[in-house]
C-alpha cells in the first residue's frame, strides 16, 4: 500500500516557488468564501509516521492560508476533565464551525492505532474502535463536514535517517525521543497496523491521503493541492464561485480619497514617534534570522515552564499587524499557538458581559495565544461607530486594565503592540493590496470607509493609551510605515519580554 | 452586626402554607419574563455560617423555581484545568447568560475569605481580594446583571446545636466533618471576617442580605422574597409588566379541540400499555417516601463512585415530565445536577452537528444531567414540524444510538423515559392549567397547535421507540395518565438502574 509512497518524489526550489504563489492565493480565495457563505466546515487529520513532517506540514498550512480561520488541535494523553468524559467527548468538543477549519494531530486515531500496535487490544477490538470512528466521521459528513485525512509517510530506511538528523541537530534533538526509537523498532507492526487502519476507514465521505513525507517541497505542496481541489469542488458543488466583487470593491479605491482634514491642535501621544525609522533589507534580512532564533528559543523555555502567553496586536488598518504576527509564527509550533480575530459577538456571546468572549478563549498553561484586534475594540471602533454608549466605553478603561492585571498576576507574559502608521502610507498600502492578487482579499469596503475616519479612531486611540498604559502592562507603540522596521522591532520586544519574564522565575 | 440575625425568628407551619404558594407563583412569574425578556441575567451567592442551610436554601429553591433556567455552581478546589488559568477564569467562565440565573455556593468570597480567617493572608492583602471582587460585581451590574448576595447566620451555640444534630443522624452524619468542627472553634474569627468582608462589599450594586439561618420556614421564605423583590423592581425598571397573555392564552384553550380522528389500523408500541393503571394516594404517598429515600441513598453511592448519571425524559406535553423530575430533585443535592430544556439552537451551535449541542452539557464525573426533552427532538418534533429533512431523522437513529452507547460505555448511568398519556388526559391537563395560576405559564400557544398533530407525533414515537430502544439503552415506557403511578415508577425504575449500575462496579 505504501510503495507508492516510497518514489521519491521530489519538487525543486525553482518548481516549488514557480507553484506554490498560486495555490497559496487559491486557497486563501476559497478560504475566504468558506468563512463568508459558512455552510460548512473543514476537519483535516494529519496522521502517519513519526518524522514525516505532520506537525512541520500543519505548521506551514498556518502560514498559507489565514490561520484566524484555523485551529490546530493537537491532543495528547487524556486530561483529568477527559477522562470524566466519553473517549470521543474531547473531539466533539473541539468541532469546528461552518465557515472554519480545523487541523488536528494524533486526534481520533491515535489511541487505538499505538493499542493495536502495541498489542494491547487484538484485532476485533480495533475493528470496534475503527467503527466507532467511521461512524463519527459518517455523521459530520453526513452533516455537510469536509474530511480529509493525511498518512504521512517514511520508509524504514528514510525514517531512520530523520530520526538520526534531528537528533544530530543541536537545535532539534529534543524533539526525538526513546519512544521514537522504540516506534522505530515497531515499524513493521506500524506498518502492518497502518494499512489496516486505512483499508477500513478509507471512505468517500472521509478519504485517505497517501503522502511521500521526505521531501519537505513535494509534502507541502502535494498537501496544499488535495486541499484546495476538495475545497474548491465543495464550494462548487453548493454553488458558490469565487467572485471578484466578494474580495474587493475595485471602484471605490479610485474614488475621492475620504480622509478630512486633520483638526486643529491635534497633538497625540503617537505625535512623538519617529514615523522615518526603517531598516534596509539586508540589515532586516539579517536580524530576522536572528530574532527568530531568538524567540524560538526563549518561546520553547516558556512552554517548558508551563507560562501561558497572550500577544495584543491593534493599530489602524493595513498598519501591517497580520505581516507582524506572521513574522512570529515560524518560531512556534501550531499545537502551541493560536491566532484569534472577533467578528461580531455570537448570540451567546452577546448575551453576557462584552469582556465574557475573550475570557472564554484563554488556553491552558504552554499555549501562545495572538489576538488580531482585541477588547480594545471596546474603545476604539465600538466607540467611533457608537455601537458601545459613553458610558460603556468610558467605563472599560478601568475594566480592561483590570483584566490585563489579572493575566499579569497569574504569571502570563503579555505584550500588547500598537502599530502605528501615517495616513499617507495607509492610502499606498490599499493601493498595492487593490494590485496585489494575493492581498486583494485583505481589502473590504469598510476599511476604505474607516479612512474617513481617521483622526476620530486617533483620539480614541490616543485616549486609550492614556488609559491603558500602566505599569503592568504598557503600550508597545511601533512606528510602522517602515515594515522591516516595526517587523523586528515587534520580535525583539515580545523577545525582551520573554527573556525578562523567563529570568524572572 | 449579626445580632439582627439572631432574634430567633421563626415562621410556623400555618403561616408558611399561607404565604409560600403567593410568593412561589411571583417568583415563577417573574422568572418566565426575564427568561423571555432576556436583557439581563442574576447572579444570586450564598455565603455564610457552616450548617446555616446554604446548600438547602439552593435546594429549595430549584424547588421553587423553574430548575431549566437555574444554574447552581459549587466551586470548590481549583481543577487541573482552573489552576492553569487566572483565578477568576471559571467565575467569568459560569456568568449566567440574559435571561438565566446562576446561584452560586462556595463562590469567589470562598477562597480570600478562609486565608484571612486562617491568618494566611492580612488584612492589606484581604482588602486588595475584596477590592477585586467588587470590581468584578461592578462590571457586571454595569452591564445589567442583577447580583444578591445573602449571608447566612448562625450564633455560635446554634451552629454547635446544628453540628451536633446533624452528626447524631445516621443519614446526615456524613455532611459533618472535622474541618467544620474546626471552624466552629474559630468563630469568631470567622465572624471577625464575616463583618470586614460584609463592610467593604456591600454596595448598591451587589448587596448583602444577612439571614437568619436556624428556622428553615424563615429562611427560604425570607430569601425568596428578597429574590422576588429584587426581581420585580428590576423588571419594573425596564419597562416588564406581567402581562397574562405573554403567559398563558386564554382563548384558545376554549376554541376548538383541533385533535384529528385517529387514523385506520393506528397501533403503536404504546397501545399495549395499560393506561389506565393509577395509584391511591395513601400509597403514593408512602411509596414515594420510600422511593424517595432509596435513590437518595443510592445517589450519594453514585458520587461516591464518580458516576456520571443522565436521565432523559420525552413524551407529550403535558404528560407529566416536570412533575415527575420534581420527585426526583428533593433526593439530590443541587451542586450535583442539573436540570436542562433546550430552545432554538444559539447561532453557534446550529453552526455545527446538531448533537453537539447535547455533548457539550455533558457534566464531569459525579454529576447527574436530566434532560427535559433532549436530541430525541431530531426525531419527533423537527420530524412532524419539517425542521429536519427526511435524510437527517432517517439516520438520526443510528447517530443517537451511537451517542448512548457511549455513554453506557464510559460507565454513566442513563435511563431515557417515555411519559405516555391519552389525548382525553392531555385536554384535561390543559384546562387544568388554564386554571391555576401556578400552571398558567407552562400552557403556551405551541401545545395548543401541537395537540392537533397528536397521531403523527404519536407514529414518530412509535418509530422513535422501534429504532432506539436497545438493549444498552431500552426505552422506559410510563403509563403516565395517572400522575401518581407514573413518578412512583420512574423513582422505582431510576433505582433500579442506580442499584443495578452501582452492584455491578
Amino acid at each position: 500500500m505504501f510503495r507508492a509512497a516510497e518514489l521519491g518524489q521530489t519538487v525543486s526550489k525553482k518548481e516549488y516557488k514557480a507553484r506554490a504563489p498560486d495555490i497559496r492565493r487559491q486557497l486563501l480565495e476559497a478560504q475566504v468564501l468558506l468563512s463568508r457563505t459558512a455552510d460548512f466546515s473543514v476537519m483535516i487529520d494529519f496522521a502517519g509516521v513519526d518524522g514525516a513532517g505532520k506537525g512541520s506540514t500543519v505548521n506551514e498550512l498556518h502560514g498559507w492560508m489565514d490561520t484566524r480561520l484555523i485551529k490546530t488541535n493537537a491532543y495528547g494523553p487524556q486530561s483529568e476533565a477527559d477522562r470524566q468524559q466519553p473517549k470521543f467527548w474531547r473531539f466533539w468538543r473541539d468541532l469546528p464551525a461552518a465557515g472554519h477549519m480545523a487541523l488536528n494531530l494524533r486526534a481520533r486515531y491515535s489511541t487505538p492505532f499505538l493499542d493495536r500496535a502495541y498489542g494491547r487490544i487484538n484485532d476485533l477490538e480495533y475493528l470496534a474502535a475503527l467503527k466507532r470512528i467511521q461512524t463519527f466521521e459518517r455523521m459530520l459528513a453526513d452533516d455537510g463536514m469536509l474530511i480529509i485525512k493525511f498518512w504521512m509517510h517514511l520508509s524504514r530506511e528514510e525514517q531512520q535517517q530523520r530520526l538520526e538528523s534531528l537528533q544530530a541537530d543541536p537545535e532539534t534533538t529534543w524533539r526525538v525521543s526513546d519512544r521514537d526509537w522504540e516506534h522505530w523498532k515497531m515499524y513493521d507492526q506500524f506498518i502492518a497496523t497502518a494499512e489496516r487502519t486505512i483499508t477500513e476507514t478509507n471512505t468517500d465521505f472521509a478519504p485517505w491521503h497517501i503522502i511521500e513525507g521526505t521531501d519537505t517541497n513535494h509534502r507541502i505542496l502535494t498537501v496544499a493541492e488535495i486541499i484546495l481541489e476538495a475545497l474548491k469542488s465543495r464550494l462548487k458543488v453548493h454553488g458558490h464561485q469565487p467572485t471578484p466583487e466578494l474580495l474587493v470593491d475595485p471602484e471605490a479605491i479610485d474614488a475621492e480619497d475620504p480622509i478630512p482634514e486633520p483638526p486643529d491642535r491635534h497633538v497625540t501621544v503617537f505625535s512623538v514617534l519617529d514615523m522615518k525609522t526603517s531598516l534596509a533589507k539586508p540589515d532586516y534580512r539579517s536580524q530576522l534570522i536572528a530574532q527568530q532564533r531568538r524567540i524560538h528559543l526563549l518561546n520553547r523555555e516558556a512552554i517548558e515552564q508551563n507560562r501561558s502567553l497572550v500577544l495584543v496586536f491593534e493599530g489602524p488598518d493595513a498598519g501591517g499587524k497580520g505581516g507582524a504576527i506572521r513574522r512570529i509564527l515560524p518560531t512556534l509550533d501550531a499545537r502551541n499557538y493560536r491566532v484569534l480575530q472577533y467578528g461580531a459577538p455570537t448570540d451567546e456571546e452577546a448575551s453576557r458581559h462584552y469582556l465574557w468572549r475573550f475570557w472564554r478563549h484563554l488556553q491552558e498553561a504552554g499555549h501562545l495565544t495572538i489576538f488580531d484586534r482585541s477588547w480594545y475594540g471596546r474603545v476604539l471602533v465600538e466607540r467611533v461607530e457608537g455601537f458601545a454608549s459613553d458610558r460603556e466605553w468610558k467605563r472599560a478603561y478601568a475594566e480592561i486594565n483590570d483584566f490585563e492585571d489579572q493575566l499579569v498576576e497569574h504569571g502570563t507574559i503579555f505584550v500588547k503592540f500598537w502599530l502605528h502608521i501615517t495616513p499617507d502610507e495607509q492610502l499606498k498600502r490599499f493601493k498595492a493590496r487593490k494590485r496585489t492578487p494575493l492581498k486583494s482579499w485583505k481589502l473590504t469596503v469598510e476599511d476604505w470607509r474607516n479612512r474617513g475616519k481617521w483622526y476620530e479612531y486617533e483620539t480614541a486611540a490616543h485616549e486609550m493609551v492614556k488609559n491603558t498604559s500602566t505599569h503592568v502592562s504598557p503600550w508597545e507603540m511601533i512606528p510602522a510605515n517602515d515594515k522591516n522596521f516595526a517587523r523586528i522591532r515587534v520580535l525583539e520586544t515580545f523577545g525582551d519580554y520573554l527573556e525578562a519574564a523567563l529570568q524572572g522565575n
